[in-house]
């Protein structure tokens, strides 16, 4: 019992600091999009393409989550955009505390979006809201198609979900119909995308939702 | 500072239960391996493979750990050996108290060898000692060349290294020297394999080591 009060304590505390960050994103009229995934599933180098399609037609922030190093942030920072780096130093996923702390770093007035890419890791991420307009959520088809129904909550939170690496679907066993069959049962409401990097496959549908919620969201700023 | 102490008392109440499982799995002679990875990784299908190798000459234990489902001990149940099930309902990692509890399934008295198969997760399991002799930690090929320096501590913790999906490597964009370059400036004593469970590569060179580990834990055993 005493764990379960602990944990909701956290959460609880992590969500107000989260609805914080969200009124002054809701302020701004920043879409701002929290990446979840497993390490190496693909996150940084979608960002990367992802930023590519965007950057000339709106200003992009990121924010860059990992355990250590900085190839992350060096990796996006080459494309010209804003982004800044946290070290958790051990601690396996973002809280709000955190981006709070480094939203300082931004110029907030000129941003249309903000991607905030967390720590690689399909599990304890999802807990922690950042203040986010939405959770996406990849996962790499080398990671098979069992993973929908075995890391339930990620996928039931995200508003999105991008099937990653699908160029290499011919050297696998696995199949795109399960994971889209069992990912829409936890969660009927998913946006999916067939993405590969490598061959571009699928990043002109993830550019398209991107722009929408962008510009949902700076249609709805609330004024102060 | 709170923070940091109550993660130390978790951390110790986990390793004096640890302990015990370790004193157990001694005076039995039990070799006991923690096998980690991010999920989708390998674990379970290069665990089947590790079963069909070593079943005739070994008896066998199984503890699965996932948070949902019980997909992977049905299927290393198919392989005739014991498996138990734990299902973490959302937890992120296995702890000693967890692998305790479920010991009364196993006849340990005629076991050789017990592997525990970790929650899908490259970050937290490392940080949790369950009694184990050896934690082993696959890195898939398809996660990419950084994994070692961005989650440094399993690689620092683990006995063995399983770089795995090399049959993928002429499609992937991955160099597996840099991986062993990296993984062994964190942890010299590394033993480090190059396997594919689609092709059967190096799963020999496994096997043995599994081998010697097992004969070393069945010489060194506690008698009462």
């Amino acid at each position: 019992m005493k764990q379960i009060e602990l944990q909701q304590d956290i959460l609880g505390h992590n969500n107000s600091i989260g609805d914080e960050n969200r009124d002054l994103f809701n302020r701004k009229g920043i879409f701002v999009l929290n990446l979840m995934s497993s390490p190496g599933a693909g996150k940084t180098t979608l960002l990367e393409r992802t930023i590519e399609l965007l950057k000339d037609n709106f200003a992009i922030g990121v924010i860059e989550g990992d355990i250590a190093t900085s190839y992350d942030a060096e990796r996006i920072g080459a494309h010209g955009v804003e982004v800044t780096q946290i070290n958790t130093g051990g601690a396996c996923h973002l809280d709000s505390s955190m981006i709070k702390k480094v939203l300082t770093n931004f110029e907030l007035d000129r941003l249309d979006m903000l991607i905030i890419e967390n720590v690689g890791n399909l599990v304890c991420p999802a807990e922690f809201f950042l203040g986010e307009d939405a959770k996406a959520v990849i996962l790499s088809v080398t990671e098979g198609e069992d993973k929908p129904l075995k890391y339930p909550l990620i996928f039931r939170l995200a508003k999105a979900l991008v099937i990653n690496k699908v160029d290499l679907l011919p050297y696998l066993d696995c199949s795109v119909t399960r994971i889209i069959g069992d990912a829409t049962s936890l969660n009927p409401a998913l946006t999916i995308f067939e993405t590969s990097c490598t061959t571009k496959t699928g990043l002109n549908d993830w550019r398209k939702w991107l722009e929408g919620e962008i510009s949902k969201k700076k249609k709805n700023r609330t004024r102060p």
